[in-house]
């Protein structure tokens, strides 16, 4: 069986190890555009930051490494269409610029998400670019080590996450932000939220501008001098990061006919099979189940990336395998602060067609007495007709995400607010206070549910 | 209505507080033999390490304050007799060496536990005394000013924190533990590495003898010299903490015809009754129900006692309130080492009549290339003939208890381990890897269910 992937950076890489493990006879082709294979995009902030200086860090498994298990890497290798008639695709060799092509008996599709890129006057500049590659982390790198200023576009998990890169750095940063509130997802109180939490621990090392837009990058190869918001306002940096979001590389597959979601990205069943047979997809260019309505969504994230690989290079070997979806659970730092979500947000739901309910507590994070001893904030919302669990939102300091995963089990399990009050969640002074918060949550919601 | 409640440190206080927000009439009188009244007894570890200073950080609430909303509080009056058929209770005023009566129509026993004194030579002498009252906590915190020797007796959570105070305070700690392994509710093969990863964070600032008994305490009330053990073994000391578990202070309770459980704890309902009309327990002092097999079990814990304290306030005053039971759910820390449980070990299932499957796996809790990446070593344990969860055992660093939590819904659940590895977990390199150790494990235990 010749088995090729088209991607290979989370899902094409862990799908090409699996299908490998699983059947040692198969051949497996794997072609990336990528000058690196294998490897943790979501470490880059953490490597701008300074947290490692060696760049392979990232890396999980080398082409050497796959080479040995029989796994052939083609980097730089662009697939330019796929055929699933003659069940072939052809492939541009990007450094000998010709066409070549290669037959398949299955077909994996990992191709994974682009950055978006906004329109801009001069965002083709060197000194602007977008983190989404291993190359481009090693570019932004480079930039720092010899910037004092650097600004940001757009305000989302990335764009967070690099302020703390930068300010480690040492370098002042500006966050420019199309909107009135930061990272999307979150609903608008408690976006506000973080908003003001990071400006009361900014002490002028960044600045985070809301509601503006950039219209021009100003500068030519050599130089760089900063950017032109539509406010007049002019912004001084030695470097600009688009952070504007990102798009599905879904587009080879729309035009081999496979059928796209509504999302846009590519539309797969609970096997990762495509609408074309023999054809499967994973990771961020295909779509998911929101498990709370069963209706799609698009959550392009490392662990989902991870789980729909192994998904895909199971059934794609004949072991009949099920990904049920996702919560939407998702988890950012910026400084001392970390965000952390699942499910639902109200703004969502309502969206989505339910009616939701809230309500938000902040509390000690653990006992008042214990030194390190800091605030959360929680939002828990439920389905105002039945009391189901259906989401949570969560500011604080560094376990504000372990509280959303023992939220997102109940949400998993379908769990009531009420249901939830029965909880035993663990208690000692350094951990949490004598009711954690969560409990404290579901009880006022509960409450507040049965006062409806 | 006149309410009496006996004992104030978690449960009667936190069930005075209710009653009075619940019945702003009521004739509330508290009584206990302690001079102090709702504390936080779990934080006397971290008082005594320095984490703070001042005891009075421990108190939640004053008498000034409760008798602000009048709560009378009577410190130093030991409630030595209930007398259902009169509805009176019989109270030693301490300090006045004399006995009162005083009528109830509504009794709450909050008498808690008291520590285990083990039958040791000489267990008397004011250098020797157990972690359990304030009191308690101020006279060790006293010792370990003008000490740098303690000998602890007894392996459980106290004996642990114990390591972790003293250590801080620069005294040399000998722990002396009459069994094989410490933390008996662990399972044997977690508490073993419980104790070889204490070990390795020694660096010779604390030793643990384990299978020793200590048979006589020597000095006298000037002088403390150490304890001898069994093995002929002299173990130098300036003084000596007894950690050697504690017993529930139910005598009372029996005494006046009060049924006690196969715990002998107090038997109550989930209304927080005994057995006797108009009186209730909560708090240390009385049983619960282990939610995963509806029987009954004893988890003397604050979370709990808090949550009796709420639940037998709201049925005192006629509000119908159902107390659900325990998971077991707890964590303790020793230096830089998290121990977290919930629900049955193997070895409680099998007591309790269940058949258990379990996995344990060692993992990073963050991805590898993240400078405080650690291990954590998490064992999950199913029912082996419905593949259902129930516990899981966690030891790793400071947020080995959220996953111990996370964990903890899904057994509320009743969710099995197939089930829960749909679980969307959250992801970000400084919280945990792509794909969370938690999940790698219901995944593999999921896999040994199939295959049984």
């Amino acid at each position: 069986m010749k088995v090729i992937i088209i991607g290979g950076v989370a899902a094409g890489a862990k799908a090409a190890a699996k299908i490998r493990r699983l059947a040692p006879d198969t051949e497996i082709n794997l072609y990336t555009d990528d000058d690196y294979v294998s490897y943790s995009s979501c470490g880059l902030p953490y490597y701008i930051g300074g947290a490692f200086e060696d760049f392979r860090m990232l890396l999980v498994r080398t082409p050497a490494e796959f080479e040995k298990q029989k796994i052939h890497i083609h980097l730089r290798h662009k697939v330019i269409k796929i055929m699933p008639d003659t069940k072939e695709v052809l492939i541009n060799v990007i450094d000998k610029n010709k066409n070549i092509t290669k037959p398949y008996d299955k077909l994996v599709i990992a191709t994974g998400a682009r950055a978006r890129i906004p329109e801009i006057i001069n965002v083709n500049l060197p000194q602007v670019l977008p983190l989404r590659t291993l190359n481009d982390g090693k570019k932004l790198k480079e930039l720092t080590v010899k910037s004092n200023k650097a600004i940001i576009i757009g305000g989302g998990y990335i764009g967070l996450e690099l302020i703390e890169a930068f300010v480690k750095r040492g370098i002042h940063v500006t966050m420019v932000h199309n909107s009135s509130h930061l990272l999307t997802r979150l609903d608008a109180d408690m976006s506000e939220l973080v908003y003001d939490q990071l400006m009361s621990i900014s002490h002028s090392r960044f600045d985070i501008l809301l509601n503006e837009n950039v219209i021009e990058f100003v500068g030519d190869k050599n130089r760089f001098y900063g950017a032109k918001l539509s406010s007049g306002q002019f912004i001084d940096g030695d470097f600009a990061v688009l952070a504007t979001g990102i798009i599905p590389n879904s587009e080879i597959a729309l035009e081999a006919g496979i059928e796209l979601g509504v999302t846009k990205a590519i539309k797969v069943n609970e096997k990762m099979e495509t609408s074309v047979k023999d054809i499967y997809a994973c990771g961020d260019c295909c779509e998911e189940n929101l498990i709370i309505d069963n209706k799609p969504t698009w959550y392009p994230l490392g662990s989902t990336a991870n789980k729909e690989g192994r998904c895909a290079a199971m059934n794609v070997c004949g072991i009949s395998e099920s990904f049920g979806g996702v919560l939407g659970s998702a988890v950012t730092r910026c400084m001392d602060l970390t965000v952390s979500q699942t499910g639902m947000s109200e703004k969502t739901a309502r969206l989505r067609g339910i009616e939701p309910i809230s309500v938000t507590v902040t509390k000690d994070d653990k006992v008042g007495y214990m030194p390190d001893s800091n605030n959360i904030t929680l939002k828990l919302t439920a389905e105002k007709s039945t009391g189901r669990l259906i989401g949570g939102q969560a500011i604080g300091s560094m376990d504000a995400d372990k509280r959303i995963n023992t939220l997102a089990s109940a949400i998993l399990a379908r769990l009531t607010a009420a249901e939830f009050c029965m909880n035993d969640l663990t208690y000692a002074p350094p951990f949490s206070p004598t009711i954690d918060p969560l409990l404290n949550a579901a009880m006022m919601l509960r409450d507040k549910i049965i006062n409806l």
